[in-house]
């Protein structure tokens, strides 16, 4: 039995003996291909100041969105490994190609690790904003190959109806930063004016990969006021948090959390265009290069 | 000394002598990042029809473009490795980020094996298009980063004026299959405008990318007809059936090459988006996946 595993349960029988646990420091580990999950790691930095948070950015194999199953199941297993060499006490996969493709594997083969994943967290964002919705998906290619949020869903409102696009441009759009603008919005709107002007116009509408919180204004601004958006950043912060506390790793609260960025390549790209998902500027010295 | 340089040194002493070399029937390799250089294996199609070529797409590890110099050097020289598994007479390096990284690396390790890149080309078609020119290179960021364009055009014409942009949507468009229409347009005008409207407009644009090539109409049409527009394709292919030539080491004429098509990951979407710039459709099962 691993230490976080003794941990968990040895917290939980001090909590249900009226006994506060004492605070677990080991950081949180959290991964996507690049910069995109920063949106997640904000969102947990906001919920979630108190904990040490380490994240690793595969800059040398992105896109997944696009690759096959089979690469970015070893992406993800390779990624993992590197983080568990930091005591992590908890994996989040902070994307969703990622957790699309990896996270039923790596929940499996990294037990009793805590991993959560940001398709499922999605999903419950969006039920909980409009329930029996018709939801449409934007995503990466791979995402919307494996069909994982129309799954998850499903699971949780029978009444939902779905359909997934794949958006590769908006990747590429987030990525070059391009947010605001008649350019921006043009992009938009060739993949949703399509489906916005068809009779079975969806009213939720899900970002199902981590690039795209950062273009929701522009989003906005082509369908309107009255359709649900949702991104899975804020839900995952969320269930991270309330998995710490069941789990009875949370960290000290009252301290400052640390803040650690890996990046298997580009430091200087990784910065630069992090930033802008972050929310604050990053230096390249911020950036540690990791070969795994 | 390797069989290739024995071959040309004998077939250069034959032809000297006024005696037909025998022909060299191996195939010619190439490689690119992922579909872009395919652009190039249809020019060469069409130069050398009866030269048998193989292909190789490190789809696994694209896009080279945002990569550091240091990880394009390593991916250049695991395909590079590869092909010279299959017996290749000559390798072609048919991604301008990979050129402006590796070649001389590639040409200083692999020799005696002959290997092109495509930036010298590309250079040589812009100066011969227009002496003297203002050209403007759109192409990857670690293309742009390395200046390669900017030292290739002051070698062959001193009057030469260089500016280079990195233009990373113009990627995602390419394969995307957005060629046409009004979103492509403003997309290429949302990096071309500025540069069109100021008092430095080029006269010459240099597509330093082997995906802009499909991109060429749209282009064209933003930057009117006075521009001159040139990529390395054609040069390329005319530079390799050179060497073929004078190395001694060409296939037999009037035969019908073969094609054989290499990918390190993904054959459904390299089948999917290679065939438009290849120019005719492929299917999924001429794609071969390889593990490098």
């Amino acid at each position: 039995m691993r230490a976080d595993a003794r941990c968990g349960k040895m917290a939980r029988f001090l909590a249900s003996a009226g006994i506060m646990p004492r605070p677990d420091q080991r950081p949180v580990g959290v991964f996507d291909s690049g910069v995109g999950g920063l949106t997640v790691l904000k969102a947990m930095r906001e919920a979630m100041p108190h904990e040490d948070l380490l994240y690793l950015g595969d800059t040398a194999r992105l896109p997944y969105g696009t690759k096959s199953a089979a690469s970015v199941l070893r992406y993800a297993h390779r990624a993992a490994e590197h983080l568990i060499g930091y005591d992590i006490k908890m994996l989040v996969i902070a994307c969703n190609t990622a957790s699309a493709v990896a996270l039923d594997d790596l929940q499996r083969d990294l037990a009793p690790l805590p991993v959560v994943g940001v398709v499922k967290p999605g999903a419950r964002a969006a039920v909980a904003a409009r329930p029996a919705a018709r939801h449409l998906v934007l995503a990466t290619e791979a995402t919307v190959r494996l069909g994982a949020y129309s799954r998850a869903l499903a699971e949780i409102d029978e009444h939902a109806e779905v359909s997934e696009m794949a958006c590769e441009m908006l990747v590429a759009q987030a990525e070059e930063g391009w947010t605001e603008g008649a350019v921006a919005e043009a992009i938009v709107r060739a993949y949703l004016d399509p489906v916005l002007g068809s009779a079975a116009k969806p009213d939720s509408l899900i970002l199902g990969c981590t690039h795209f919180p950062i273009l929701r204004g522009v989003i906005r601004s082509v369908v309107g006021a009255d359709m649900s958006i949702v991104d899975s950043a804020v839900t995952t912060a969320s269930l991270v948090q309330e998995r710490l506390r069941s789990g009875g790793i949370g960290g000290a609260a009252g301290r400052t959390g640390s803040l650690r960025l890996l990046a298997t390549d580009g430091g200087r790209r990784f910065a630069q265009v992090g930033g802008t998902f972050l929310g604050e500027p990053l230096s390249t010295e911020a950036v540690e290069i990791v070969d795994i």
